[in-house]
């Protein structure tokens, strides 16, 4: 870590690999020999078609994604996709199965209601305050598709394993774990992520479409608003958000050529999880809020013995290089966001820290 | 200019001041003392906060805007604008009048069309190719608003004054002339501008708009196509493409404290097309393809005499140091684009080089 860096556990907008910024830092003023920053080269520019193309090879790859899938750069983040997704996939006579997971199911939700689609909440942990991923779920054979948020940023929960829903494609907002693990991309019609937790910057949504579905989509919806527009031009329909998606080019490039892929990833993120929770049930003064067996490798949430504890918890870890660990204000506490970019060292440097803290504040 | 810039013309993405691109080179591992880059900060902190604030009070400074107006920061370019301002101001039983000035028109027009919406196109320069800006137009005294293109990027036509619509709001799509000039917001209930020509990078489209209007959106229009949502969070309701804000302010900054304002950026955009159209007119090699009163100050579309000796021009003025001259695919011939941040001198040295291509082409 270089000195005026801090470890950065920030939930999202979130770190990025040091040599990634580093990279970006270096060619700023003059991209690739145009003379010209990434932010001023045309986005019809052999430059960036080399950009946009590398970038979607590249998840291509990591995901192990075959020529039935499109792969999209889509802004608007994922709000933006809670509308579209009912927009292009419910028309008159459709319904869809939705899962209430917390926070961003419930606006997925909000959104399809709004336009006054056909959606069953079939599953929820509301009762719960979301600490658990639902099990056994009723799905409807005949859904248009089913609705899930695969990790939970602000509860703290994930799902280990996905459902089986037969022949129903699932659509997956995957904003806060995409290409933190391997994934079986055989059960999903689609796959949405803002990029600016796991795979870059805010400002671009990474949007990953099985082509079967693109023949569902109404052509009385709105141009901007249609998966088809950005399918059929490589995501260049209009001006893309240059810099947001050079950044996830260099973040994938990360992933493929410093880490060394998904299976290597997903080993990282499962030790860095382990410790951080590991520590935790060690003892009993730091309590991790979501149930055992749903406990996001992503996002840990824990609460301290009093909310006076937990405020000094945030100071202190700050003054000492640990930022963003305060929780989200809709539920307080703390929350480690320990994302790709995020090392063993930066979890490690925590734990050490945790383990200080109780010690001068235990009776 | 650093010896490995080039002066760049590109229609957009486009230039960017240099002191705008070394300030965000210089602070891109660690913002304001933050230890993080301004892609990994919150967009909840306080640091972004000041960001957005500012970029908000220097707008309204520079186009001085009272407090009836609302600055907003929208992701999806002007080409979401097209079908959000029908979706969000023309109800069941409304009419709108759109003026036709080009492919950016044409666009805006298609989309309201195709939400079923009523409009009519009170005025078209089409049938002479688009190579003037239409006068006397009879405007529906009922209509909800006026659609206008202030200024026609491809055909490189400009409103050099707006038409008097009475007590009807223009709604302006400002995408390649804003912060160019100033202007009499008191025409305007709404004006919007993907940032990436005169304002900041590609990715955020800068909206201001009329607090009245904001009475008109129905509860039906989804929440993130609807300017109610961005006007009661400070554009935060969801993560904003914070690079690209954050570039806007610095740029906003720029034409504040080094420009001097708007009235001294109009200055030096008179003068660098006065330079290129002065010296067009002069001769016969050159010929500006706009009529003389609807000349754009912002794209100086011209052609050559023959597409042999325009290919030639573009590709050696590449090699001379002058990029993206190239007219648009749909038009073809040659383009110089002009923005606030390409300087006096990149404009004398394309006029240097022209002097130079004509006086080896001439027979």
């Amino acid at each position: 870590m270089k000195a005026d860096r801090i470890h950065n556990f920030n939930p999202g907008p979130a770190a990025l690999p040091l040599t990634v910024l580093e990279e970006i830092q270096e060619n700023l003023l003059d991209f690739q020999g145009s003379g010209m920053s990434i932010t001023e080269i045309s986005h019809r520019a052999r430059e960036f078609d080399d950009v946009i193309n590398d970038a979607v090879d590249r998840t291509k790859r990591l995901l192990n994604l075959d020529d039935k899938f499109e792969v999209l750069f889509i802004q608007g983040g994922a709000s933006l996709q809670f509308c579209m997704i009912p927009m292009n996939f419910l028309p008159e006579g459709r319904s869809a199965d939705y899962v209430d997971t917390g926070t961003w199911s419930t606006k997925a939700i909000k959104e399809a209601e709004l336009q006054g689609k056909s959606i069953q909440v079939v599953a929820s942990s509301a009762a719960k305050n979301y600490s658990y991923i639902p099990k056994n779920i009723a799905f409807n054979s005949d859904a248009a598709f089913v609705h899930l948020t695969s990790n939970n940023t602000i509860k703290g929960t994930q799902w280990a394993e996905f459902p089986d829903t037969k022949s129903v494609p699932i659509i997956c907002d995957m904003s806060s774990d995409m290409m933190s693990r391997p994934l079986d991309v055989e059960k999903f019609g689609m796959l949405y992520a803002g990029a600016q937790k796991n795979v870059g910057p805010a400002g671009v949504c990474l949007v990953i479409i099985r082509k079967d579905l693109l023949d569902w989509i109404p052509d009385t919806v709105p141009t901007m608003l249609k998966y088809t527009t950005f399918a059929a031009k490589n995501s260049l329909y209009n001006t893309p958000p240059c810099f947001a998606v050079y950044t996830v080019q260099l973040v994938l490039k990360w992933l493929e050529e410093t880490i060394g892929g998904l299976e290597n990833m997903a080993a990282i993120n499962q030790d860095k999880a382990q410790l951080l929770y590991g520590f935790m049930d060690g003892g009993e003064f730091y309590r991790a809020t979501a149930q055992a067996d749903s406990r996001s490798m992503m996002n840990v949430t824990f609460r301290l013995p009093n909310e006076d504890l937990e405020k000094q918890f945030v100071e202190q870890a700050l003054a000492n290089g640990l930022g963003g660990l305060k929780g989200h204000r809709s539920v307080g506490g703390c929350r480690a966001s320990i994302y790709n970019a995020v090392s063993l060292e930066a979890v490690e440097a925590l734990v050490g820290f945790m383990k200080t803290f109780e010690k001068a504040n235990i009776e």
